[in-house]
């Protein structure tokens, strides 16, 4: 059934989303909410568009909720943040219908739930693709926030990539890239890759993982000097990593990776067996990983590594600039939303 | 010439807007800002949609920058807040051109300017129409935020329309729906109407006046029992403004209202002298009017209109439910962003 007003749009949200919890004084209703705040917060604002960030062919209405919600808790977690609550602007068809933004709603209140992330408030509008913006915030975990651009020469770096889904060290990198390869692939159905055969890889493009807990308790120990997670890839990211607030990048530290295939995710070593591609370079060009990635001083890397579970190192931080992956110079990529990745043109 | 990349947008957000300020711990540049925040916030959302809130044929980027952020401002006024921040989510085609995205963030960058209401991140993406989402939050004015659903029967309900483009009381309900007529009717020039004659009621509805100091001034004095802005007109809005949280509109108070026509801004008036409109069913539909809406005892109605300049007195709040308008039950009418207010649909 299609909606019919913003009133039945409302509607949908109050069913999905309670409109009170901890910190919140005034929830959704009002021409602002009100929150009650100590101290300091960090807060991010991500977008979710349909066929920049998500296509409706193979992306459930679930996934596509938990998703945009889940890109942004990960910015919280990269500054060692505990999420507090986020607001919603959410455009889109109404001829999509009812059960489609039930559904929606559906996926990303149940990741609202299970991190204490609640939704104060947003706007609605009609758009002819499917619109999503979230703004998100949080508080410090640990002592303080924890921010790019504060890793040292020598510092060790690695990344949290962790999970349930596979016990590879580094199993993280690259995977969402592989997923999304197969699921676009489907579309045209003239690669022979089927969904089926990469299960994690597609699950890990529709549904990433969350890795809060780690992040706080990275946070907590006090013993990191730089986080962020990976959301356009290591090729793209780990510049932005290493750079200093105002510094140019011919001035910036570099960094020396060693990334092996062993430590890969085996669907993605897979897959790179039927394209012909690198999988390290595949891992290193990455996107949408939502790994997190830190770096610690050589004498704290055992400490933290025992601390926190799921720790695995990928190289060194180098008073050289530039950076080099295996000893080579790695080929220039990484994501950039502003470009179309799927398909020809939006 | 074209956008070329994710990077060239941001050096456009960094020429225009500065990166540091009051309250801002760490600004653009990583995965969150920190803000420094003591006591509570108020927080909105609100989308600025190509076609759906503004049309690109009529509106200069520069307004489309301006409205964006002046339709969020409109909402920490609301609550009796100084606004202190907002994130943006943007996202249009990089056709556009860079001039096109520079002016558009440079009649943003004034309203932040003259309003001290910092840019402190945000996200970029390509999308096939120019979409916004502002995310904007400040601090309470007064000892506390103003709400709605906290009027008493018995109440005057005034509006605060002052402001340079007219000496009329209530000249601004109803006059960027005025500009709205004028500036579609010049689209299909079928209607011999031109913006030309309409100056100012195509002003307020391309560039609306903020109203902060006197939302502030209203909060200062601690007599208002509550306050919104009119964002979707009275028609809609005031029912709004009258609930109760967890009432139902059955057992919402209700209104009688006062609007005569000689109140009205003189281009509504003769706008509706040439379309046979009635302007004061027009000022009562209104849309996008950014006029703050208010309750007050009648007791403490004359000491707050000396204290706070460009008061007008619209009516009563009634024990009686429903709206009467100059003692008829007036049409049912308002926005509604999720259907299309402009053209048959998106």
């Amino acid at each position: 059934m299609t909606l019919t007003g913003e009133q039945d749009f409302l509607d949908l949200i109050d069913e999905a989303f309670p409109n009170q919890g901890p910190g919140l004084v005034l929830g959704r209703g009002d021409d602002c909410a009100i929150l009650s705040v100590t101290g300091e917060l960090c807060l991010s604002t991500d977008l979710f568009l349909e066929d920049a960030h998500f296509r409706l062919a193979y992306f459930p209405p679930e996934d596509i909720g938990y998703k945009a919600l889940a890109v942004n808790l990960s910015d919280v977690a990269a500054m060692g943040g505990i999420p507090l609550g986020f607001s919603l602007g959410l455009a889109g068809p109404p001829e999509l219908g009812r059960d489609f933004y039930r559904r929606l709603l559906t996926g990303m209140a149940g990741l609202s739930r299970s991190t204490g992330c609640l939704l104060t408030g947003g706007d609605l509008s009609r758009a002819a693709r499917l619109t999503l913006c979230l703004t998100i915030w949080g508080q410090a975990a640990g002592p303080d926030f924890l921010r790019r651009g504060r890793a040292l020469a020598g510092d060790v770096l690695f990344v949290h990539a962790g999970g349930a889904r596979s016990t590879a060290p580094l199993a993280c990198l690259g995977l969402s890239r592989a997923g999304l390869t197969v699921l676009e692939a489907g579309l045209s159905q003239d690669k022979g890759l089927e969904a089926k055969d990469f299960p994690q890889a597609v699950a890990a493009h529709l549904r990433p993982e969350m890795r809060l807990d780690a992040a706080q308790a990275l946070a907590r120990t006090g013993l990191v000097t730089a986080l962020m997670d990976l959301s356009d890839g290591l090729a793209a990211d780990l510049p932005r990593f290493l750079l200093r607030p105002g510094q140019t990048q011919a001035r910036a530290l570099g960094a020396d990776l060693d990334i092996s295939p062993d430590l890969l995710h085996p669907e993605l070593v897979a897959l790179c067996g039927r394209t012909g591609a690198d999988p390290t370079a595949e891992a290193f060009a990455g996107g949408e990983d939502y790994a997190l990635l830190g770096a610690v001083s050589p004498g704290d890397w055992p400490s933290l590594r025992r601390a926190v579970p799921g720790l695995c190192a990928l190289g060194r931080v180098s008073r050289a600039p530039g950076l080099r992956l295996n000893g080579s110079i790695p080929p220039d990529r990484g994501f950039d939303h502003f470009r179309p990745y799927f398909g020809p043109a939006l």
